[in-house]
């Protein structure tokens, strides 16, 4: 079977996830493609050469402008800070490498705009942006159950993305609290995600939001006994309208006690509703409106069974996938993509339009913001 | 026992479940006054006749006018549509009546205005707006852990009231979606609720918004076979901030599909948060953030224990209380707030408070509306 | 209009539960009697007379005999302790007068025995056990869908009445703990509810069981200092089989910690299940394995529709009834059997068949016992 | 670093699973020997030969007599019916190597005996049941709450698996339906694990069951278009006492509709409860009864904190495992155990211990049988 190469910059969290994907992902679905694990890229050597032996890659860099040469590389997979996407990304479009980008695809609207245009200029090249939430089988199944019209018309739809790791004002600065290397806070970290998330659900865009940001701790220690200052939000809310009319409520938090990692998302329409928590992933609740009403109310669907997106590929029913399957679902994805020449979803264009929301919603304070379209 | 006698205006939803609360208070409770259902006021001669037997009142009358000035009343409750709330309240406390008044208080800021200064007014006389929500075990107890600071500062609100009894387009119009009655649609309606608890149970006010409302179906059938022009909002989104810099979120809608009664209201502060879903009005969530990571998540109190707030009064723990229990509770405060000389909370004061939010909502389309304080 | 005037034995809980209903009842429901609440009967006169005034009954008596007696009582409402069951309700059917006894029917079987017969023998005469729990809504309707086959041929019944009030050894001393007042302990006071519910809902009989019971603690203190015995279970657990051959759990305990009043029946079936809980006792949840796969799981009924029994007599949906409404459907449904002359269920008859098996338990020590059937 | 070099008998559910924590394992945690995936065995040449491609082992056998010789194997991992077990596991264990049994360890207690006494005869040599579901994070910190005394004397136990894949008759005949290849039906696939799980988390053995255990559906198509006898048991009921006199109550069944992999157990302490449910296997529900009545509950821990079993090496708190996970626990701790020359649990003897139960059971009839302790 041909080989598809990998060379992955980065190997913090999202390189750990990373690599259990492309470790599994031919283990469990039959792909024209077998993923190599055949480089991995980091500054220092001596943490690179560990990384890469604990993560089971072939060899490592520490010059992604290396890695990005390399002939024996395919696919270059981006799992660094957002500072550096832009100039890795395009580098190795530039050398015929395909790109998977983690998300948020850039710092700022102008580097994402470079992105996207690189991306289109970049002939039999695929390019892909990581969020991965769209892959985890109860939001495929919720997407495909809106595509279906099951929900109707959309009139509501509630997004959050609440986590509590910043409320202790003693947990320490990291590079995610700098406005240098993160660009935005909550709002990109994981208010980008559920953007992402609404306008692949709904199929509608966001054309106008207001919001509001807050620094609710704005200075920390540092690990090296000094104070630091945080730069960046702590806390996002914001109103939306999507392009068929339906009102929006979006929050983006890390000061949220006790809810650990909860993306929710719920949709409402003219016949049905729709509504996920990361914290369950498995789950997807359903109402139907067309069911007497007499028996009626949401039903708790177990996200496990054979006709459920990717679930052929894993355990029986009933037996539970966990955070880690989105990514391999993720690279299984993409390396059919890749084999078929068909556009990956989302595209580094579909990450711009996110990008272009939360740039609005930053400079929003309160005020009407609309969404210029992205030009086409 | 003295009695108090109550007349009480309007007998259609409101009218029962007051009437259940004015039966049931002294049966449960031991109070300084026994309520008397003296009189109860209809328009229609022999519809009110026929309530009054149905709801066990002594007499009806048919002109408000005349009730208040009755000489065997102490006590105007006021179960009418809003439009009307400002003329019997203003008339009954000048007649020395204390008034117990449904919400939202009036159709505009002016009305609410006029009756708090009549409330103000009025010596010895005591006023109450019917935000009953606020006297469900669960919300009350909500209300006793936040003062006692075991959510310390509040850094995050999210609150809904979430119905879906509008999403048909063939469900008729009513009095409630006619600006000239109700003055708002959802959001006064049931939007007013959350403003209240919010306000009340943070003990801070909101200092500002930013909302959208929406009237998803203009046009409905009326009961004569006609068609009728929906002229309030079907649904209103809005920000705010509250006093002490938190963030907060709101909606109100009635085209949540599949959700019919849930008022929720999440409350994330630095030491811990607190959630409530009508929908389970004997559940509250709590996370006690001082607890050990390793054991801890949100406790599910199920609020039936005799040191929970008015359970002493009703069954052993473990046996539920329904939505009308919340009525007898406000019965139970109001008659101890006339007993005793004390301003019953939420005084028309405080409803002007809600008011003024909601008359910024409906004016914001999006934009930043401040809330004035309210003069002293 | 008719009235129904009923006299009630006993005053503690059950006669609150029970005076609340008769108070409701002719409010909610359009029915061909009153009831009217015209003594309450207890054996202190002090005490007697506090309740009637407190529970708004029109007079009190101290002696059973006598209430049961009055010209001007038509039923006798029996909330005493279990051993003096049979003596009250046997005197008052044969005095012409309709009677609704407390559950269980009667502390041994064969007490329970001549009770079925008077009652039997008394023509004209209504009789009724109060198992209230078939009268909460979502029990109804779950018995509704059974009988529409929505479940098929059931398989499996797992019941369970968890509470906890007695893990604590401090706790006192009560009648329920003695065999001679109680007859049986957390098998006849709670057991005796899911033997009942199941025989109810599933329309089929116990054939047969094997069974465990346990006295956690057998000595607790008394009120005045001492120490007593407890002399009946504190837990019983035990297997049945059904006529239909479905396989059962059954578990009764007072030491289920953390549990309040958890009565739990689940039903699997070969079309479908249903499963409740009383701790959240306005929910009911339903699978219909004719579904598609894809999109099916257990749906969350909110019981609060008009088309759920007895929900049309209330509140709009989505808003919560609560303990004591089965007991006012309970009064309703016995007001409907006296004024059309049909008999009640469960009847006397019925209230036997429990007891026979919670004698077979009490007698198995893990061995089986067939249950007889009674004698037609 | 030093290799553990595994060859694994079987590749079909079991086999994939093993495969994929083999691969992980050395991936997430720091150990002292690395897991080689050496040789997969089974018995037609093309099907193992694809296998082991797609699963990974570097080579494989069809003929186990073959793998339990090579010499560059370390350890026998056994992913085979049951009826194979003891002959595969004492002839690795004679040939020294270290053994890895699915669960249940045998077909009859004579096969487990003599499993158990051939792992006792192998000094030097380690072997080890694979009741996996003890290396869920959620169970594995039930049971360090249990052993810190957290939940006190155990009082009741309630434990259920319930999956619902056989409730329609079309499902066809397969080798867990046989007696002759997996001796037991229901009771020993699925009720094994509640046995063991329940003695593991008491630490207490059961002393005595009282049991029925049913063929709902006696005959099914088989793959051929015929028609096969189902010679297990559908389903299994029964009752036991603990050691600490705690009652227990089980059910193993494969009917119950709507439920698929519903692993369930809860126990209530003098000191507390723990409740936990394999369908959110990351999710366990504690309720300490030390802390106060007013705010007391049952806690919904999500385990996902470094500080909960096995959950350092993965991934940030609130990001979910999923079923796979805990056969890399498993397979992290039978590496620890060997490294060290430590007995893991659970041991051949635990497992056989099982047996002895279920073969109790399935004697039952509903008559009490007590449980012999096995020999030491």
């Amino acid at each position: 079977m041909n080989e598809l190469r990998v060379g992955m910059v980065g190997h913090a969290f999202m390189g750990a996830a990373h690599s259990q994907a492309w470790r599994a992902v031919n283990r469990f679905f039959d792909l024209p493609l077998r993923a190599h694990m055949t480089a991995l890229c980091g500054r220092d050597a001596n943490r690179a050469a560990a990384a890469a032996e604990k993560l089971g890659w072939a060899s490592y860099e520490t010059d992604w402008r290396v890695l990005v040469e390399r002939d024996d590389i395919d696919l270059v997979d981006i799992c660094t800070p957002g500072d550096t996407h832009a100039e890795i990304a395009i580098a190795a479009l530039r050398n015929g490498k395909h790109v998977l980008c983690e998300k948020p695809l850039a710092n700022t609207v102008a580097e994402a705009e470079a992105m996207a245009e690189a991306a289109a200029s970049a002939p039999g090249v695929r390019s892909m942006c990581g969020y991965t939430y769209r892959r985890v089988p109860a939001v495929a199944l919720l997407a495909r159950l809106v595509a279906e019209g099951r929900v109707g018309r959309v009139h509501h739809v509630r997004a959050a993305y609440l986590q509590d790791w910043l409320v202790d004002p003693a947990t320490p600065m990291s590079w995610r609290l700098s406005a240098e290397r993160a660009g935005l806070g909550a709002l990109g970290d994981i208010g980008s995600h559920i953007v992402d998330i609404v306008q692949h659900l709904t199929g509608e865009r966001i054309t106008g939001v207001s919001g509001l940001t807050e620094t609710l701790v704005p200075e920390r220690p540092t690990v090296d006994g000094g104070t630091g200052q945080v730069t960046v939000d702590d806390a996002a809310i914001f109103l939306a309208r999507l392009t068929g009319g339906a009102l929006a409520t979006f929050e983006a938090t890390r000061f949220a006690t006790g809810r650990k990692n909860a993306l929710r998302v719920e949709i409402n329409g003219s016949a049905g509703s729709l509504a996920f928590d990361l914290e369950r992933l498995n789950e997807l609740e359903y109402y139907d409106a067309s069911r007497p009403s007499g028996e009626n109310g949401f039903t708790r669907i177990l996200v496990t069974e054979p006709d459920h997106p990717y679930l052929a590929a894993w355990w029986p029913p009933g037996h539970l996938l966990g955070y880690e399957h989105g990514f391999t679902h993720q690279a299984r994805d993409l390396i059919e993509a890749i084999a078929t020449g068909v556009q990956p979803r989302p595209s580094f264009a579909d990450a711009l339009d996110v990008q272009l929301v939360l740039d609005a919603v930053a400079r929003s304070h309160g005020e009407w913001i609309p969404i210029p379209e992205r030009r086409p």
